[in-house]
């Protein structure tokens, strides 16, 4: 895959017998030949990657991608999976070649069953999130995966990048599909399976971008839905006061709180200014904001705990203002706030995503010099600061607005990246350009990055998984 | 490894060179050769298995591991590595050829460090689990694994047996350190390097059973110590009453509860008869029993909402009997209680444990048809059931007691498994025998069985680490 402007939409080099092998499998519905009608797939949703594909396909079931696999196992045609297409890093996008094809799993979309009394719920890959959400509550219980492209983003997706973090997919999950890369297909749903030790093979494939072969359907972890939740809104001038706000409700609240969604101020300005339908939730300007959810019914209404909290930090100096969920309206409008930053930034401009994991400790001192640096090297680029507060990980995006796109160039952005990345080295963290797939790897020591091709190298002999992403 | 009865102990062959180069490395206080001292090592805790082996060594630290491995891989010496040795599947027990050398890791017991601000642990694998507890508590956090064995098992061991199950090691561990087999030292202790998706080598360690390379330390997530834990013991008539009735806290107390230990009657009454010091919780005998913590203080003091809902499941008629753990000398009588239950059997004869995950759903009709399977092929032989009530997985001991040795041999008791794992498989389930390790590559669909040997085949080609094991 290529920036966008370096490699322009063209359509696919023919290739008739990979074609005419596919179409017989899975017929007119499940191949997209069109050049205009296969535009959408070979670009990602923010238009960051543009690639081309010898075709488009797209199976109905795990059958038919089986036999697709087959056929790309026997002419070595590789292949980029693809969900809802709403990745930050490029991983679903095809690479400028034309010899890829793209297997969709948008066909795939069926909720297999829902098991309330053992707490699991069994969908394909292709299955959005937002349905999977909905489900679960529809049968009285929860799916705890919360994102903000959860409307268009597929289970398969999540499971491929491991949405979510640490406590994300991999707790969720209980089972996997999964067509290996010769197409035979590993039924591994059944959770009985891994409950007597031994390797598991699952937690290998969540995370693994498609390099490993194609997951098909997924036994997902449901909970009991809480019988209350309680969410608020704060605004603090410092950022060590929200570190320490969390400490002492993991602490009072046993598992609470369920979210404690981090935002620096410009990252609430900036979707409130370009995301239509968006509120502010505090009257005052604050440098870090934090959504807050706490669930659980421990104190009958349970507002009562989180209320005491947020009382005292408040008594302390530590917050400077507090609104409360009170209403189900207002609780939306906290979630649409958190989860319109996405789409803020596609509309602001030129965003450059770092992927940022800090020590607690540090996360203070690591914004507040990142901020320094920037007010030095291009004090008109905004740097916006959000993530999950609970294990430290931040996403920092420099944002070139549209006035100054002619003064800061790319490689002033890069540079600027270079340097957060220093400085978060610095506190003891790291940092990934968000659109860099293969970073992990070429991250790690020596050694693991051998480990991780051996594997590869075992699992995918041909190399026809996602070349040319984490691998 | 062989029954204990087959393969009695007997010295092992001199090897010569493989002695003088390994005591090179770890000198006098890392070899141990005498016979007598060595028998300790080559027999399992419980005495079900009894190996040889070529010698025994104890590396100090990861260094002296790391040198260990690479004359193992020159040598091609297969390697067994043992920790507190208190394992119940004999994964640490070497073979009886004389071949293998025990790599024990009770010399590497530092405790490297306590970041309570950042909720990290780094820990030798020879640390026990009841001193990374008391570092934790010392530190003001807690670390959620608790296990009959902490005083003696390690941390590398629980890592290696995957300890805990579902809710277990894998979301406990952060990083982890590895010597692989040829000795290269593979540093994956800081987790920042795992923040950033791709492949999670981590998760593929965990529970590798030592077949894969040695456990050195690892990175541990520590809890903030919560400001208070209910704890009470229950007595019902009815299984189903209890599956309930986790239900209910689960959705009544969030993150709650903390622990949720079921016991038969027949498992409580056999650790009262057979453990010095441990006292009856309840005054009446119940049929199904269970050890509930709940964490947390949503509740101000949290007893508030436990005692609710035990008191509406009493009135439901559900429970038979309720004890609160209103003193700390009565909550540790709970857990002795609990803890003992593997003495207990170790005490009262010839136990075949097996392990069984089920559906919750169908956990009470299991264990009844599993009793009436019993009384009609062995009247004799006593069924205990106890295990983690959370996800379904429950430890089903068949107890030969003394009186009837004779009348009940191997045979007949063999035969009983096969029933229970039949009964399993008929209710949606699994079982296999506790001491069978290689139980589940075997029982996995072929397809899962191939990938895992093509693993194992990448990262030890030439089969050194645990032979016979899990592979």
């Amino acid at each position: 895959m290529n920036p966008a402007h370096d490699a322009p939409a063209r359509p696919a080099a023919p290739h008739a017998e990979l074609h005419r092998r596919l179409h017989a499998i899975v017929g007119d519905a499940g191949l997209v030949h069109d050049a205009l009608a296969q535009a959408p797939y070979l670009r990602d949703w923010q238009g960051r990657w543009q690639g081309r594909a010898a075709l488009v396909v797209r199976p109905a079931d795990t059958a038919q991608t089986s036999a697709v696999m087959r056929v790309c196992h026997e002419t070595h045609t590789p292949v980029v999976t693809q969900g809802g297409n709403t990745g930050l890093r490029g991983g679903a996008t095809p690479d400028a070649s034309g010899a890829q094809i793209v297997l969709h799993t948008g066909r795939m979309d069926r909720i297999r069953g829902v098991d309330p009394v053992n707490l699991t719920l069994l969908a394909d890959a292709g299955v959005t999130l937002a349905r999977v959400q909905q489900a679960a509550q529809d049968a009285g219980r929860s799916f705890a995966l919360r994102l903000g492209s959860e409307a268009r983003c597929t289970i398969g997706g999540n499971l491929a990048t491991n949405a979510g973090g640490a406590t994300g997919m991999r707790a969720l999950t209980l089972g996997l599909e999964v067509v290996l890369p010769d197409g035979r297909v590993w039924n591994g749903l059944d959770r009985r399976h891994q409950d007597h030790g031994g390797l598991d093979l699952r937690q290998l494939l969540i995370g693994s971008e498609g390099a490993l072969g194609v997951i098909t359907a997924a036994t997902l972890r449901l909970q009991p839905r809480p019988a209350a939740v309680a969410t608020a809104w704060v605004g603090a001038a410092q950022l060590d006061a929200l570190v320490a706000l969390q400490d002492a409700l993991r602490a009072r609240c046993g598992g609470c709180p369920a979210a404690f969604e981090l935002m620096s101020g410009e990252a609430v300005a900036l979707v409130l200014a370009q995301v239509p339908g968006t509120r502010a939730p505090l009257a005052g300007r604050h440098a870090f904001q934090a959504l807050i959810a706490c669930s659980g019914t421990c104190a009958g209404p349970l507002a009562g705990p989180l209320q005491a909290v947020l009382a005292e930090a408040s008594a302390a100096g530590a917050l400077g203002e507090v609104a409360f969920g009170s209403t189900p309206a207002k609780v939306q409008d906290f979630w649409r706030l958190r989860q319109g930053i996405a789409e803020a930034q596609l509309r602001a401009g030129r965003t450059h995503r770092h992927d940022v994991w800090l020590p607690l400790s540090r996360l203070s001192a690591f914004v507040a010099q990142a901020g320094a640096v920037l007010q030095r090297q291009a004090p008109d680029v905004r740097l916006l600061c959000f993530g999950h507060l609970g294990d430290g990980s931040l996403h920092c995006a420099l944002l070139a607005p549209d006035a100054t796109r002619a003064a800061v160039d790319d490689t002033a952005l890069q540079a600027l990246g270079e340097a957060l990345h220093a400085l978060a080295t610095e506190h003891g963290g790291s940092a990934v350009a968000a659109q860099d797939l293969d970073a992990p790897r070429r991250h790690a020591h020596a050694i693991e990055a051998d480990l991780l091709m051996r594997i590869k190298q075992a699992l995918d002999p041909n190399h026809l998984m996602n070349p040319g992403k984490v691998f």
